[in-house]
């Protein structure tokens, strides 16, 4: 069936798809088991840090008192009478005249309020027991990191929706955090069409090609941090390939198909949407590659109809999947995050449509720069394994030359912006 | 027992521990779970890409020479002998007057030499069957993406040493490699010290705080690619802490301590050293964080002993241990990648050794800025976890303003540069 379709602009896509986005669920799991998943609650201090007046130094406690008129020919001495690593709990309150040797981490003994850097103590023996002189005086407080000084308990640490990285995974421990509440990765179902495909195990045969764009974006969910279920190829009739669309969706959250999707015979899946009872919400957009993307809503259930063509699904799947991936994730900054470069390739074709190009960036200088992945070959499946970004150039424009200030999505999972714009 | 350190320069350091890399393994992993790893083999093209002519449109395959004086007022009228779709193999071969009608992808039939788009030709019946009349001339290959054109048999695509990414995925199938061979994750061990630390799920106790470092560096060595085993905390006294670290490393690849490093009493790990037979081959290193970093050789199997002051911990594994876990992983550029950015906070403080502050970058109008993680906070942790960048402050210098132009070295895992500096 040959279908009429209406291109709407890149925008309008994105709003009608972000406007069938639903929160995600969460789950709990060991902290061990917690890289790169997102945190579904804040990260809050469950006690004060430090939890206990502490030493900075390797050095004597002992009470600022004691020191009262100390100088360079005042000495005043002080017998040792307990001896704490970190970690160790002082035992003994110091009276007058006493001190503590004490090391780096560890906690002031009672009776003292500061301590005196090994450096500026005399250590010596008197009948038999230890001791140490100082010639100066010194103040409460002095070398003393006092408890919740670094951190109120209570206090908010980490927003939820933060992807949790060796410095959150730290804070999680220091916390006490051995289990952690973070979002549920969403499932996303795979379906290819065509029956060009072969599977990657099979020889190659005449007329065919084997199956890349399932690959291509079983990678893509895990960058994005949800999990996949490839349910393989549809057949090329109406009745079971409406059964394995309608049967996938009872098991994933959003349902990705890839290929039929061309304009001309043999394409089955706008009979599938329909049979299915799902609204397409736009089957062409205003916008290269990836102009037929589909994209339709069974109550509000996405199914992701991307094109057959590598680049197309790719970037398909970047500028419209991947915000309802990270939405469903807890990421507060869903969007792709969209910075200035500058154009460090020619790029001479006019862009009738909004031009979404493979590219990386370097840096120069503090210079941002975006090059062109792959620009001298055709092969458009190589350069998408040197993309790091999207050029974004806009519709209507006349080509751009090296120097030119462009915009650029970046592919990356760390960063990422509230609006797509 | 105090021991007397002799601080080195940084890139001293990192010369000393690069001249005890040794090569990693490799292993095959299924094409399903090859993300993230790098590729042991290069990518080389298996077949031909197309493997066969095919149509980069929908229309018509036929003859150009069966177009000749094809024009306006002389339409040219071809029989339909064939429909095939994308994947559907040609069966029959034309003869002078015959078409093919063709979908986009799919393979030109014997006889044909290009293809008419729907678009330029007028469908009729006669005799019931089915003909097209064109009303121009065609040229031999017009419409036609010839076999190997894009990609040559045997072609190399992609180096060893690659992160698998989704584009590399996608490559991996088009030629059909259902099984990779990736370099080996390395094992790193973990072992603490410090009778100050508690457990993750242990309840605060006086004096006391719980094991975070352990948990940041296992969160270290996750995005570095590699694998981890935690052996816990060594007891405070020599034969067996000494008994465990061995144990230890008769398991793993490389063994990191943390802690336990302190200038003070009770630090039993130059004694471990010894008795292991290890080489200290440094033990202070002009820079901060860090400053009393360890490393120890035992043969060609490294020992790390990184501060147990968290931050100095975090930069110790990025600067000495990922190089060497890089390395092992085949990655061809094991450094951190070195930019320069626009300093955008203040930071008054002078530096009398290489300093290393915790930060990240924002881009605005095609310029990085590098911006400080946690400024206005003394809390180490939190800041972790909001950097993404290590500022790089040479000793030596007396501060640094906004709008100064800074080193950076970036902390994600796509970017790296084959030496230090």
């Amino acid at each position: 069936m040959v279908e009429r379709r209406r291109p709407i602009p890149v925008q309008e896509a994105i709003d009608h798809v972000w406007d069938h986005r639903l929160p995600g669920e969460t789950e709990v799991v060991s902290i061990n088991k917690s890289d790169h998943r997102r945190l579904a609650d804040d990260i809050i201090a469950t006690n004060p840090v430090p939890s206990f007046d502490k030493s900075p130094y390797d050095g004597f406690a002992l009470s600022s008192a004691d020191t009262d008129r100390g100088g360079r020919n005042n000495p005043v001495e002080f017998e040792i009478v307990e001896h704490i690593g970190a970690g160790r709990v002082p035992s003994v309150k110091l009276k007058k005249g006493q001190a503590t040797r004490i090391m780096t981490g560890a906690m002031i003994p009672a009776g003292a309020d500061c301590v005196a850097m090994f450096e500026i103590c005399q250590e010596f023996e008197k009948d038999g027991k230890p001791y140490i002189s100082i010639k100066r005086e010194m103040s409460s407080g002095q070398n003393v990191i006092p408890k919740g000084s670094e951190i109120k308990e209570g206090e908010k640490l980490i927003n939820r929706g933060t992807l949790i990285n060796p410095g959150v995974k730290a804070l999680l421990a220091t916390f006490g955090y051995s289990k952690v509440k973070v979002t549920k990765k969403p499932l996303v179902g795979i379906i290819a069409t065509g029956t060009e495909l072969l599977e990657v195990e099979e020889e190659l045969q005449p007329g065919k090609i084997r199956n890349s764009n399932a690959y291509m974006i079983e990678s893509q969910i895990i960058r994005a941090g949800a999990e996949y279920k490839y349910f393989g190829k549809l057949a090329d009739e109406l009745e079971p390939s409406f059964q394995a669309v309608e049967d996938a969706l009872n098991e994933v959250d959003i349902l990705i198909t890839t290929g039929g999707v061309s304009v001309g015979d043999y394409d089955l899946m706008p009979d599938i949407y329909d049979k299915l009872g799902a609204e397409v919400l736009f089957n062409k957009i205003a916008m290269r590659p990836g102009s037929v993307t589909t994209v339709a809503a069974r109550g509000n259930q996405l199914l992701f109809g991307l094109s057959g063509n590598p680049s197309a699904c790719y970037v398909g799947f970047e500028l419209f999947v991947r915000p309802i991936l990270n939405h469903l994730l807890g990421n507060k900054k869903p969007f792709l995050k969209r910075v200035n470069a500058v154009l460090g390739d020619d790029f001479p074709k006019p862009n009738p449509f909004t031009r979404f190009v493979r590219s990386y960036l370097t840096f120069e200088n503090s210079i941002i720069y975006a090059k062109l992945a792959g620009i001298d070959k055709s092969n458009v499946v190589s350069s998408l394994a040197h993309s790091t970004s999207l050029l974004v150039l806009p519709g209507g424009t006349r080509g751009f030359k090296p120097g030119d200030e462009v915009e650029v999505l970046l592919l990356d999972n760390e960063q990422g912006q509230e609006q797509f714009y």
